[in-house]
């Protein structure tokens, strides 16, 4: 095995409010990086989570992000109220609303890595603001770093020139279905992934929620495509962070294969690495379920989920 | 190899006007059962077509379907006009509208099989009035019959009562997704999935249309689920009749294979085989591409739909 390289993962630090149609939760650990980081703290060590919380920051959340061996020196604290999302799922859990976005702290925030952090060569631009992942491309100065970066309507809808320079400096993006097809102005997935590779990104993984994801890469065999199902679930707690969840273990798991040259098996391995993980975060509210999820729990269900996808 | 057995597939043979965002056709071979036997016809041999056709009905869509080694001996010649349907795509070619349905010579059919057809093993009820499937399951004594149907939103609103019976009888259900949630009443595709087992069928498809299908057997072993992708095409000229091909492909991949205790596994196969043949159905109008599709183009899409989708 090769030895696993460091994880470097920026993005939101939020504080979440979720109601489902049978539960409602408050003050739940949320942010694209939060989950992001604690998925790659199985795959890889250290992984190092960059953001911004404030004041009022309940102090639990982060202590069990550093008891998963994530460390917390790129981690901001800032005066003001930490950023905060509340929304509410519908009957079939596909759909949701946001009841209420405040921004907070994260509205002022310019990254700034610590000095012993710009070397780190595996970067995770989990969904925030397109102008703070440049800021973030600027100060990583791996000579083979390999970047990966997810976006979101709102980006592609307010930033779209920053999320264009955002494209053009990274290895690899993960895109909701929706959002693909807008962005790429097609109707069709596979031309939608096509015309997003042609903006920047040697790979491009379109997520279909329920449905999967599809990743796209240099066509040179079989069209450069791999078709990976969602894990089934019969039950969905909360599906919070599961796209979120599904990059960070992704970059986990690349990290854990050690030389960033990754090729398309690698990162087809990280796909399926992805979508378990993130159905894991579907069974309860926030990171409760990647909280207390046991090594032999992910890799068992990772065999059920081969067999059910292989032939 | 074993050798192939026969197969009966009933449904309707219609004529069918299609119009999509960027092209129109009319008076093209329509109807489940027409997709369905000339999908079959490349995986087994014979091929009996069950259904009816009008006084009008275009000779020419007949005979390509005997070249194909179709046999018409089970289709019923009707005074009066064929069944026809009238459809338009929108510009994401996943949503159509029905612009007219005349259900004709369809309406008074009965199904009556000819004598030498009623021990055929394999039996396919394509989408047709849940009446004229269960006629048929009357009519086929085999011992070891193995029955697969298909079904639409109006039987499941209009003759739900003959469906359950339809259920309790056959041994695959093939049904569209939204259709399937709507008949279970529950969002949750695997809840979905098992709620329509528990019905009758000891395997359910539910199709996915670009995502793909899942295949839900006895749980024994990984929950008893198979997730298929679909094949990713960067085009799609006419999805019509994608579903029913994807049924006749999967039977006559099953009468391929000989004895009719089918397990997990050859079920699993015959979606795959669904899956790859539905996929050249879109890429023509009506069963063009079908027509003239040869071993060599289906064996090879196979191999890279295999690559694409397992690890």
């Amino acid at each position: 095995m090769p030895d696993p390289l460091p994880l470097l993962v920026g993005g939101s630090i939020a504080i979440d409010n979720v109601k489902t149609p049978t539960a409602e939760a408050t003050n739940l650990l949320g942010g694209s990086a939060s989950y992001a980081s604690l998925a790659a703290s199985y795959f890889t060590d250290p992984v190092h989570l960059v953001g911004v919380v404030g004041s009022d920051y309940p102090p639990e959340h982060l202590a069990m992000l550093e008891r998963h061996g994530v460390s917390l020196a790129g981690v901001d604290r800032s005066e003001g109220a930490s950023f905060t999302w509340s929304g509410e799922y519908h009957q079939n859990m596909n759909e949701r609303t946001t009841r209420d976005v405040a921004v907070n702290v994260l509205e002022d925030w310019r990254v700034s890595l610590p000095g012993d952090l710009a070397g780190v060569p595996v970067v995770v631009l989990a969904n925030m603001a397109p102008a703070n992942q440049l800021e973030m491309i600027d100060q990583c100065c791996a000579p083979n770093r390999f970047v990966m970066a997810d976006t979101m309507d709102l980006w592609i809808n307010i930033a779209r020139e920053e999320l264009e320079q955002v494209l053009e400096r990274i290895d690899l993006l993960v895109i909701n279905e929706t959002e693909a097809r807008e962005y790429a102005g097609t109707s069709n997935l596979v031309a939608a992934g096509g015309l997003l590779r042609a903006k920047g990104p040697a790979y491009v993984v379109i997520k279909l929620g329920e449905f999967g994801a599809v990743l796209f890469g240099p066509p040179e065999r079989n069209h450069g495509i791999f078709r990976c199902g969602a894990f089934p679930l019969a039950e969905v707690a909360d599906p919070t962070g599961a796209g979120d969840t599904f990059l960070g273990a992704m970059a986990g798991y690349l990290a854990s294969q050690g030389a960033t040259d990754y090729g398309f098996e690698q990162i087809r391995d990280a796909v399926v690495r992805g979508t378990v993980m993130a159905s894991f975060t579907c069974e309860a509210f926030s990171t409760r379920r990647l909280e207390d999820l046991s090594a032999s729990e992910l890799s068992s269900r990772l065999e059920i989920f081969r067999d059910m996808s292989c032939w």
